[in-house]
């Protein structure tokens, strides 16, 4: 396989092991990587680089002192979805209650229904573009959940969806049917009778390699620990993991709950307890942060971080993109919320949307730059990794490396 | 002059008189726009378009369905500075305190000595950059603050500068002469004296051509409100409107002077009293709101909207790109935060970039699609105008026309 070289740039490794787990950022000052087919072969400083290596690479490009980062990872989004609600945020500017909304068939309800009513194709038209402003910021891995079509047909042609952006796009896409995330019309007043349809749902929808993962919304509004258990205990019987939305609202104990099954991440947390963190902590659960919903929604309480520091919870930071309570698809955006919001480092931010974020995907092929891993990189018009978090609004990505072409 | 159709397009006129102005965002769907040169025509309903004015237009452009919008204005910017303050806000989120950074050269003092060391090839360069991502999202006219030079070459270089892009790019330059921004070193202790170079440097500058307006940052830790009066009247002597930072950490009585003046704009203000909101109402003063500087200092008082409306002040949103306190180079960002964060309506927001930025810069010619205004216009992949301020990081712009021509 063809080694390319490429140079005249500095490397956030993200590297978390290893000599240089001690430089923040895992930094390598004038770099040199190379890649081997889609796979990272070498890096470090240039003046390093072994003279046979070089020699062997067929392409040198020169990055013109760029950054260059791995891929950067939005590891949890609803980026399926028909229709739009910026009319509801008009109503809701202009006086109306959510009440007012609710009734007029608003709220999720309101994307369940347009989601149900779009074709494929139209499914697919539409959120092929908000991927596309994921992608111009350098994603290379986006996980997007089901959740609007809440029965059978409907949660496998958002999942399928899914499947073909990732197949038609050059980003790599992890599905999670997100069935438990709310109580579709034809069950109300029945969600225990929908979770039982969850359970078939996820048997068929597995069945036709539709599932990457299980999530589901473990909150007073929408579904109880118990269900919550019933739908991890079938996760498990198929050998799926899972990730849950939790304590975003108020602490139901979903956090605990989901280190219980080892689960890959657990998401929001405004609401977690020590407790809760403790149990993560344990079970190496990653904790996703999904500060434009904290934005968006106007919220007060901050998730724990330097309780998730103390007890060594991994971060990560996603866009949450959705079409209600964050209707966002620029991760970078989400890197400064992350910073001014939550007051993050942006050492942190950065960990958790590449390290972080793979981790929070069962991941261990990316998310850093080492030897081994996927070679996904994003190349960056920065001096410094800050910059990133800094910016409101700039798009500095100059080029992305998806599998080890350019893209 | 040749006649230019555009129809298959829904336009925001943003008309506030006429037949339109009952209609919310001077709506007309389903729309015909007749350009002549670079002016505004015609513009009405498809079925309204006289067939002989149809059959006069030599271009006709399908939009496609698209949202016409007028030209974005950015009416608040201090766009063209050197270095990057990037690495402070990594100490500050490191534990560093202010006064740290400070005794490090940090702060306004560090942008000062960055711009001060940089060429103007070098700010042109970094400037321009930042005014292209205004420009991507639709902006057609941004004014340019000076500030960070502090004296008579380096201000001229900046405001040099700022002409130059408005000459290279394809967009309207407005520049404002804010030697009053802060003190410089070498007048440390020494205000009223740096106040008199201030003054000279203005009469300088104006006969360089390089100021269409005055402002300057009357606040406990810049200018008093004796010191704002001189800067005032020495615009007012040589003719020249006035803008002022006013009331953003505190009520010093800034938009009371400033209106007394016929300022232009009074720009943060949320300190605001009731008797500054009713000075500015009757001088037709303009409230500009800056809801990326809110957001990124973290404040928690809000500018008194209720307050402007039931005054009637008109309000404008503007950026405030700036490299300390809002490091933000989308306004369609600041449609979002206009909203979410002040509670403003999408309708306003929107006015707040089009017909009231045009009028917090004494623009009467555009912010407006009428039948001679400038032809200067955005076409949107949008249904309807809220979702321009309801996504968050999206940039659905389409193209941009700008002086009757695509850019
Ligand atoms: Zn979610
Ligand atoms: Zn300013």
């Amino acid at each position: 396989m063809t080694l390319q070289l490429w140079e005249h740039c500095s490397v956030a490794t993200m590297q978390a092991d290893g000599p240089l787990a001690s430089q923040p950022y895992g930094w390598i000052e004038d770099a040199a990587l190379v890649v081997q087919g889609a796979t990272v072969h070498w890096v470090g400083t240039r003046a390093a680089l072994p003279d046979t290596l070089r020699a062997q690479c067929v392409q040198q490009h020169d990055a013109g002192g760029a950054l260059i980062t791995p891929g950067l990872i939005d590891c949890h989004t609803h980026l399926v979805y028909g229709g739009d609600r910026a009319h509801e945020f008009e109503l809701r500017l202009n006086g109306a209650s959510y009440e007012d909304i609710a009734r007029q068939g608003g709220g999720i309800a309101s994307t369940v229904r347009a989601t149900r009513a779009a074709t494929s194709a139209e499914l697919l038209a539409q959120s092929e573009k908000r991927l596309l402003r994921l992608m111009q910021e350098g994603v290379t891995t986006v996980e997007i959940k089901s959740g609007y079509g809440l029965e059978l047909s409907q949660e496998a042609k958002c999942l399928e969806v899914a499947r073909r952006l990732g197949h038609t796009q050059a980003v790599a896409v992890r599905t999670t049917f997100l069935g438990a995330h709310a109580l579709p019309p034809e069950f109300a007043g029945q969600s225990d009778a929908y979770i039982d349809a969850v359970l078939r749902m996820l048997v068929q929808l597995y069945a036709q390699g539709l599932v990457d993962a299980v999530d589901a919304f473990c909150e007073r509004i929408a579904f109880s620990p118990a269900q919550t258990q019933r739908v991890f205990e079938a996760a498990r019987a198929l050998g799926l993991p899972v990730k849950l939305h939790a304590e975003q609202l108020s602490d139901s104990g979903g956090a605990a709950l989901a280190a219980s099954f080892g689960a890959l991440s657990c998401d929001h947390l405004e609401w977690l307890s020590p407790d809760g963190a403790q149990a993560m902590a344990q079970a190496g659960t990653v904790a996703v942060l999904l500060p434009g919903a904290y934005y968006f929604l106007r919220e007060t309480k901050l998730p724990p971080i330097d309780l998730l520091r103390n007890k060594g919870v991994p971060i990560a930071i996603s866009t949450d993109s959705n079409p209600g309570s964050s209707p966002c698809t620029s991760l970078l955006l989400m890197l400064n919320m992350a910073c001014t919001l939550f007051r993050l480092t942006p050492e942190e931010a950065l960990a958790g949307v590449t390290r972080n974020a793979a981790r929070a995907l069962g991941l261990g092929d990316r998310g850093v730059l080492a030897p081994g891993m996927r070679a996904d990189f994003a190349l960056w018009d920065v001096q410094r990794p800050a910059q990133l978090s800094y910016a409101l609004g700039a798009n500095p990505c100059i080029q992305t490396i998806f599998n080890g072409e350019p893209r």
